[in-house]
């Protein structure tokens, strides 16, 4: 890179000391310096293309006007639309997001850390991957400002803004029952990550409060490690048979996706064979053949809250903020309910 | 944040000065100290989870291992792809990554270029919107190191890694005229930007080459910021009154999904009424009722390309690399073959 232009260039230009173009760039007022050498220096720095050199000041204030980011993966299209939310809202506060993606790796996920907080980002916002608990305990011993997203630890004190998960998934299973559905299966990961039992808590609660019986071969926990087979056998397995399931809840956009790839090499009919609850907003839900009733995150008001309490945090306020925030079901045609006949 | 453990802390856990402590841990050689004693300061900067300040090196070196990734809109799947394979290629040189979203709006991205600047990144990878060309003659002029993706400007003397634009809407138009089709439309934006138009050269050379009359009304250029109804209104007309087309090639992701949601508002029947040629790879090609022909840009390579380009050129390398990659055409059902009895 060229040499960028330094405060000495400037003072040489207009022909004064170093020490003054810094006290004129560096104050909002100058009683004590001649209006016309203020503006003469201004102007320089202007033709010259001076930049304030972040790092100097960084290392003064200790700040670094920047946040770390650690999703799972940016290229899921949750991760890439909470991930623009947040930059709004951060851009809004003149910060700036280096973002980093776990895989839900623990090991890749504790170095990821590491590398944000060597780059001296000012806060984190965090999506912990299963197993990182300890990594966020030795966070809070640090004192490192940061908030959860997405998931988060029951047994930890921590700030975070998540889903009510099992509002989300009581409200689709109940949305099935209501419709007339009885034989309601569900796609879930095997996991002890908090956020997805509670999906899989939500779906048992409403069959409950139904008086549906909960029957364990219409649950089905997928491995991520594994997620294609799994998957094909989960729907294969709840398709066939003389029981099908009438009906399936994805408990992710991932495992809908895939879900959905199984019931069409299968020529599954939705609704007609099953009906079908998916999850987050993405581009299929409405060009499906069927538009799909889906489970809509409020990502603009997770995005922007989760920004705002790190920013708060990071302002030396301690109070723990945790947000569960409410799902809304956008209902369409894959879930239409059966016909009248059979429901009299 | 809690304070941070510094030198000084590590010095006085050890009972050695401070500047012993610097030398042991910013050195790889230590023959002037004796093991034992470096050890046990190594060791306590451990237990004391010290964390070399980077700021601090960053002055010194004027680098600070992040590069900046100024995109159109980071939940585009397309730029979130890209910018996964970007990552896991930074990842791989030790660098990370902050992220922008331009909106298409040059003014937003001269703010944004500014701000990246302002954290001094090491180099920018640039996906740089209309009317933005005298801020790359700038960013040339700072000898600030960039590469351009996705977009370049022809006049220009920068590196850029795009794709093969012509040779990629060419090879979707040739295989629809191959297939039987001949009134075949086209939807693009009406831009400045090369890439963009080197897709609807790409349209024009193929139908010329096969003796294929261009037609104006059969290419629609849509306007960014009167995007659906503007889709709506060519997708109505291409299909519509006594001469409809027999196939639309899209020239974008954005305006695929949006003139898919159009012709299943009519229910337009795909390919049995029109065939279609999507662009990118997205969730939507296989799930599609009739999976989707569409355009695949190689991301990865892309994305490691201009990554390796840009930390070339920051290594004071100034050759200039401009590079059109080629894409592939994923076929699929939606450009099936007229019945063969019409082509007899």
């Amino acid at each position: 890179m060229a040499k960028r232009t330094s405060l000495k260039d400037i003072a040489q230009l207009v022909g004064v000391s170093t020490a003054l173009v810094s006290y004129v760039l560096n104050n909002k007022r100058e009683n004590r310096i001649s209006k016309a050498v203020a503006q003469k220096i201004r102007k320089a720095a202007q033709e010259l293309n001076y930049q304030p050199n972040q790092i100097a000041k960084s290392l003064k204030t200790n700040k670094t006007r920047t946040l770390g980011l650690l999703v799972a993966d940016i290229a899921n299209p949750f991760f890439s639309s909470l991930a623009r939310y947040i930059e709004d809202e951060a851009d809004r506060q003149g910060y700036t997001l280096i973002f980093a993606s776990s895989d839900e790796n623990p090991q890749k996920f504790r170095k990821l850390i590491n590398t944000l907080l060597s780059r001296n980002v000012d806060g984190l916002l965090i999506a912990p991957p299963e197993g990182t608990q300890d990594q966020i305990i030795q966070l809070q011993q640090q004192a490192t400002p940061f908030v959860l997203i997405d998931r988060y630890f029951p047994d930890l004190r921590t700030s975070y803004v998540a889903l009510d998960n099992h509002q989300a998934i009581y409200l689709a299973t109940e949305h099935l029952i209501r419709s007339g559905f009885r034989r309601i299966g569900m796609l879930t990961f095997q996991t002890e990550l908090t956020h997805i039992n509670e999906r899989t808590r939500g779906y048992r609660s409403a069959l409950n409060d139904h008086q549906i019986p909960f029957k364990k071969r219409w649950l089905r926990e997928i491995s991520r490690s594994n997620l294609i087979p799994e998957v094909a056998k989960a729907i294969h397995e709840l398709t066939a048979g003389h029981n099908p399931v009438e009906a399936i809840v994805f408990a992710s956009n991932t495992l809908a996706l895939c879900g959905l790839r199984q019931l069409k090499s299968q020529s599954i009919r939705i609704p007609d064979n099953v009906a079908v609850v998916s999850f987050d907003e993405t581009d299929i839900n409405d060009l499906f053949h069927s538009p799909l009733t889906y489970v809509r995150q409020p990502l603009q008001e997770m995005g922007q809250l989760a920004t705002r309490i790190l920013l708060e945090t990071m302002s030396a306020n301690n109070r723990i903020t945790q947000a569960n925030l409410p799902a809304t079901l956008v209902v369409q045609a894959s879930t239409q309910p059966l016909a009248v006949s059979l429901l009299d």
